[in-house]
């Protein structure tokens, strides 16, 4: 099993490099490839929009590859998620994509290509409290593909996202296909009157009322909110799901922590 | 001409009301109408959803009632925007709506109805630096229709909208149709990461590639951005809208300030 790893969103921090690299050394289970793209910046972003884009195609194309693990979140595949799908090479169907939050807006995209996806722990992950238990559950799923690493309560076709992410791809190229799904939303550091917005635009969307149920993981972070916003994130996805007539399935064991587990999309149309 | 207050979202705060009275009173030629309801405070909004919907549905069902002037924005007028729509009295068609920012989704919602809408300034303005100076301009615009206080550059059918809330109702049912307008935007209090996001998201959307123009308005109030985004929102809005081939028009003058400008929404579908 070898793994790369590219940065289609912000720089990939060296520290949280050299910890996953030490953990795979000593499971010695599988091979791990750090792009050299990973430690690039510009701006806000880990290198320009055609250097990630590069390395994504490259490892995307690249027969040896039997998983791309995306190096962390922050902010920026959405702007080359488009053309990272332009002429799928054949060896980018072989591999599975791994990550979450930012990367959603790829995660959305290659699933709709008919690519195998799954939201899970990345390696910038490893800098956070408790962030080894992380690493080893991606790379259990991974490598293993042990059941274990996946959200508990999954019982059927499901899909993850950031819920800010999720509001800003309905519409574009990159939506997939949400019938029939549980999806799991999360969020983090956003304030509640934002959350309350998100949901007003994510539960009015036709394509997302097509859902089988949703299932709210941690909203973390929040900011404080002036003045108090009188409910809480369960409160506030709950009133929006009766709104919309969108059945709600409870909480999911999904977020911006070190216990965020796997949640694989589905494979039906593949 | 009588011109009725109702608060949607937020609270409006007593001394902008008393300023506005005081302004109406020394100009002599249109009766204030300040609806109890701006001063109700539940959680985040001027009320609960039922308040601001019965005041607000009062006011548009009154045919003594010339013009509905917004108080404020803030947060929460996307929850009570369909229910206000619900069997539209026969008055509120004679009556111009008057506010920006969170008002924008009852703005859309009402223009789509065939309801008579303008972008503008709003009474809690009377709070900021120079705000009797946007005040007057408003009541200049609704008493008077004084050309001097429409945005400069109009020249065609036009709309404008804060980006956020133009992102969060695209695709829902308050979605109104923009072809062939110039459609300016503004922010207040956002990420440049967050900027290039919604632009992202808001371009790519067939409905808003049917405008005539974009033009950019004033980004006020930019939170720090860790690392430094490396382009400003000028470059920003240029390249989403070189990337998704629309045309883009050039600065406007609007804004979360006292400047901001009066931009009446298309009458042709009326």
């Amino acid at each position: 099993m070898r793994i790369a790893v590219v940065a289609p969103s912000c720089t990939l921090r060296r520290e949280a490099a050299d910890g996953v690299a030490a953990i795979v050394a000593r499971r010695g289970d599988c091979e791990l490839f750090i792009h050299p793209q990973c430690f690039l910046s510009d701006g806000h972003f880990a290198g320009a929009d055609e250097a990630r884009l590069a390395a994504l195609r490259e490892v995307m194309a690249d027969p040896a590859v039997d998983a791309v693990w995306f190096a962390r979140g922050g902010y920026g595949s959405n702007r080359i998620a488009e053309a990272a799908l332009v002429d799928v090479p054949q060896a980018a169907a072989g591999k599975v994509y791994l990550g979450y939050s930012d990367a959603g807006f790829l995660q959305a995209g290659f699933h709709k290509a008919g690519l195998s996806v799954a939201w899970g722990p990345m390696p910038q992950d490893m800098l956070r409290g408790g962030g080894e238990a992380a690493i080893e559950r991606a790379l259990d799923w991974l490598v293993l593909r042990d059941p274990a690493a996946l959200e508990p309560a999954l019982d059927g076709p499901a899909m993850a996202f950031n819920l800010t992410v999720l509001s800003n791809l309905l519409g574009t190229p990159l939506e997939p296909d949400f019938t029939g799904v549980d999806l799991l939303i999360e969020d983090v550091g956003e304030h509640l009157y934002r959350i309350d917005r998100t949901m007003f635009h994510v539960t009015a969307s036709p394509a997302i009322q097509n859902v089988r149920r949703l299932r709210l993981g941690r909203i973390a972070d929040i900011l404080p909110n002036d003045p108090d916003f009188a409910m809480d994130e369960s409160a506030i996805v709950e009133q929006w799901c009766a709104r919309s007539g969108i059945a709600f399935g409870g909480r999911a064991d999904i977020g911006h922590d070190a216990r965020n587990r796997i949640v694989p999309f589905p494979a039906e149309n593949r």
